[in-house]
């Protein structure tokens, strides 16, 4: 067995079966390994972006970490925005990176780099194989630091000729860890700050979906302390009959007024919210400044099992009654495309138990506001604000859910960073339908731009924040990646090419215009 | 005056005055300063890594930095991997990063990371703004720092609060460093070790157009001394009339053939010569083992005027003659196309003065070959082995001399990197035609697959390696991006539509099918 198939089976029998790849010489051995060890799905891309974004989708919705294979330093480097991403996204990620012969490391070859220090701003665990002989250790020990409770991305470095020596047996694979479970005095703590009132529950994490979410319905019931998601959460259940979280706004004003009055917050694997942006003169952290956090559970305890502990502790049987959003109006055929009009349609069409891949910036909150109203369904943010995560965490997701429609709902902007990640939906043959808002410009600047005091936009600043000069045509886009794709501008042909692309299961792709 | 104006005034004294950018929010006042603060350039990109590449191109033609525009940590990581090819070509780039306001960073917002720590695996020189008071002087020592010979990328991180209040005056333009003329010691050494024979000039940097060159053909032609360009140099001179270095083979195997025998190398600009990648069993280093190598003049040396003293050591005033290859005979019109049909085709018709950017990977060596015939150019090479450089690379050639035709040859794999480069040259109506090498597969990564010792290519590893499944479509691609294309076949298709191109004077793509 040489340093490749060891480290395949080693993952493998840590239960790590996907692979999201863009190899290069270094990594040819793990490459050529993958016909001989069974076990793990190879899923190439052609950029390193859609990798890393893949596994972090592939990370959200399963719990479980997948493996990357990057190039070198420069495809870590390629890899590097989304890894921040999933790192913001407590996503466990086990990130493999070859790293040249190591006789060859002394010759400052042209692909040379410093890889661990390109690796540690994005990683919670860096290592780089030392010796043949502990290549299975240390990717079982990459697997446990990448399962490490929340989950983080875990980093093992690879010289090539480790890959192509004889090793040693696989590593034996690790007992992930469990995630604590909240101590019975914090659990009182926050029953007592939710009965004096004036407090609400702030929630990240596993805490927004399943039985968690389910307990926060309760206590939200039980006290009618409101319930938050964290601006950045990874996944958030929402839409159907269940429960919701309200997410906390974007802009520090509303999400200002939503957390107004209250004396006291409750943070289930979440931290205090805080803006996406400081702007002069305002204050960063969105809550009262008077306001009082208790920790119910930290970011990698069991907050299910705390929100569970605390409906106990208080009580608390029954779901909050919340008024579900009616069914949105819909729009008239003939209605020219917004986004509002894109998230009444999406409303009502949103099969049960799909997965929405959300990247629309300046559409997000016209169209959240209408999803409140689907189908039941998960919803996965942008967790660290880099751009271009949409599709590739879509493209993850529908690995792991190969049962479930994902719907990637896409800025024009934000989609043109990572587009590759079209054609890995072609190849495998996902379903995942991706509607991009095309409104030819960077919308979202516009309005930051005034935010920031700038006093106002000239000509050449119009210039930078429009993308329309000229257009992108996202239909040639895709299917030059391989994906069919179709261009809708009235709310009839968004419906009926929205209702198609939701009754087949294939990747596809709608550009949908709304007005600049 | 703000911080943002301040800084533009203070680049734009110091010669700056392209700027290659993807802002956002925390670079809103920059983009809004550049309406008030005339002289700069502002050359949006959807994708950071064309910013990067293309202040490398820009670099190489110029000897001058141009400037970048990047967001945050992530914005910066996405530039990374082309920020590492500029580093291997010792390009000067001012590499501008904004930061969160500086009260906001204690928040550990979504975009918050480590902005030195993600910069400093590929610059030379890295400051974070302390105080808007030093902005100006911050922006001028950044210029310095990144004209310091041979050039380095300078990474400044600018906070956002920094950029909207008032500032001191702009920083005082740095006189440029000058590259210090080599000694006479080392210039009587080297003509020595010529004199003695079985010797060779290895050379990069400023030695390998113009004057320098000029004077290595004189060098050549006095001693007899075969002259190699290094294989990772930033910018050689070939075809036409004039003297040309060969350039060191890709393989370890003829590049070693090229050097066999010599006792002595003198180095120019040069590191002594390395292979790629290690391979099992075999050396990295391509001289012979008692190959003794001699400094005329380091990186950061004047190797041009070390080589015009040299000559005047040696007494050399006739160029070497060199046999030019004559011109290729050309493939029949019906011939299917192949890397050494466009090689053939392109020689003949390649414009005087062009500037070819090479990212052909597999096709490289069959097209190169026939280039020397080509009438005068330069010739971009890939530095860092990061690909995706090819068509930011031509991107930012053409902004640097708009005279002048550039010619990006690319492979398929390798342009899916940063597409988003094709959507630039449409918007500055640059003078680009890109050719695509497409085999639909990632073809090098064959021949190395054999070459690190894999017994043999399975099912999945030939999965990995095709990227023909679905089969990329260049032309609605280049559309999408809004470059008008084509796709050729035979020989006769892409002479005539090369042809059409070289007569225009606007992007243009070609999508050549060479054979998988």
């Amino acid at each position: 067995m040489n340093g490749a198939e060891c480290l395949i089976q080693t993952l493998v029998a840590a239960g790590i079966d996907h692979c999201l790849m863009n190899p290069g010489t270094s990594e040819m051995q793990f490459v050529a390994a993958l016909d001989r060890v069974p076990g793990m799905r190879a899923v190439p891309c052609l950029f390193e972006g859609v990798c890393a974004g893949a596994a972090d989708g592939y990370a959200r919705m399963t719990g479980r970490p997948a493996a990357t294979l990057l190039h070198l330093g420069p495809g870590l480097a390629n890899a590097l925005s989304n890894l921040h991403n999933a790192r913001k996204a407590r996503s466990a990620v086990v990130n493999l990176v070859g790293e040249h012969a190591t006789a060859h490391l002394r010759c400052d070859a042209p692909l040379t780099a410093d890889i661990e220090g390109i690796a540690r701003p994005v990683s919670g665990w860096v290592r780089t194989v030392r010796a043949v002989e502990d290549i299975g250790a240390d990717a079982a020990e990459a697997v446990a630091a990448a399962q490490c409770p929340p989950g983080q991305v875990a980093t093992l470095i690879v010289p090539a000729d480790y890959s192509w020596s004889p090793s040693g047996p696989p590593g034996t694979p690790p007992v992930p860890a469990r995630r604590r479970t909240p101590s019975a005095e914090a659990v009182r703590e926050a029953a007592r700050r939710l009965r004096a009132g004036k407090a609400a529950l702030v929630m990240s994490g596993s805490a927004l979906f399943g039985r968690g979410l389910d307990a926060a319905g309760r206590i939200a019931g039980a006290t009618g302390a409101p319930v938050y998601a964290s601006r950045y959460a990874a996944r958030i259940q929402c839409g159907g009959s269940g429960f919701q979280a309200r997410r906390i706004a974007y802009f520090p004003e509303p999400a200002e007024a939503m957390l107004a009055g209250l004396e006291s917050i409750v943070l289930v694997e979440a931290q205090p919210p805080v803006s996406f942006f400081g702007y002069p003169g305002r204050r960063s952290y969105l809550a009262p400044e008077n306001c009082a956090f208790h920790a119910l559970a930290g970011e990698e305890e069991d907050g299910a099992a705390g929100l569970e502990a605390l409906a106990e502790e208080l009580g608390a049987r029954r779901t909050a009654a919340q008024a579900r959003p009616p069914e949105p109006e819909q729009p008239s055929d003939d209605a020219p495309l917004s986004a509002d009009a894109i998230g009444r349609i999406v409303a009502v069409l949103l099969p049960e138990n799909s997965i929405v891949s959300d990247e629309m910036v300046s559409s997000a909150e016209a169209v959240s506001r209408r999803l409140a109203s689907a189908a039941r369904h998960d919803h996965l943010p942008v967790t660290g604000g880099s751009i271009g995560q949409g599709l590739p965490v879509a493209l993850g997701a529908a690995l792991a859910c190969p049962q479930r429609k994902v719907v990637a709902l896409e800025a024009d902007g934000s989609g043109l960073y990572t587009p590759q990640a079209l054609w890995t939906m072609a190849r495998e043959q996902l379903d995942v339908v991706t509607v991009i808002f095309a409104n030819r410009r960077y919308a979202i600047l516009e309005i930051e731009l005034r935010r920031t005091g700038a006093t106002g936009m000239g000509r050449v600043a119009a210039g930078v924040i429009g993308i329309g000069n000229p257009d992108l045509d996202w239909v040639k886009l895709s299917e030059g990646m391989g994906v069919p794709a179709s261009r809708a501008t009235t709310a009839r042909e968004f419906r009926s090419q929205f209702a198609a692309a939701m009754a087949e299961r294939a990747p596809r792709l709608i550009e949908a215009v709304i007005p600049r």
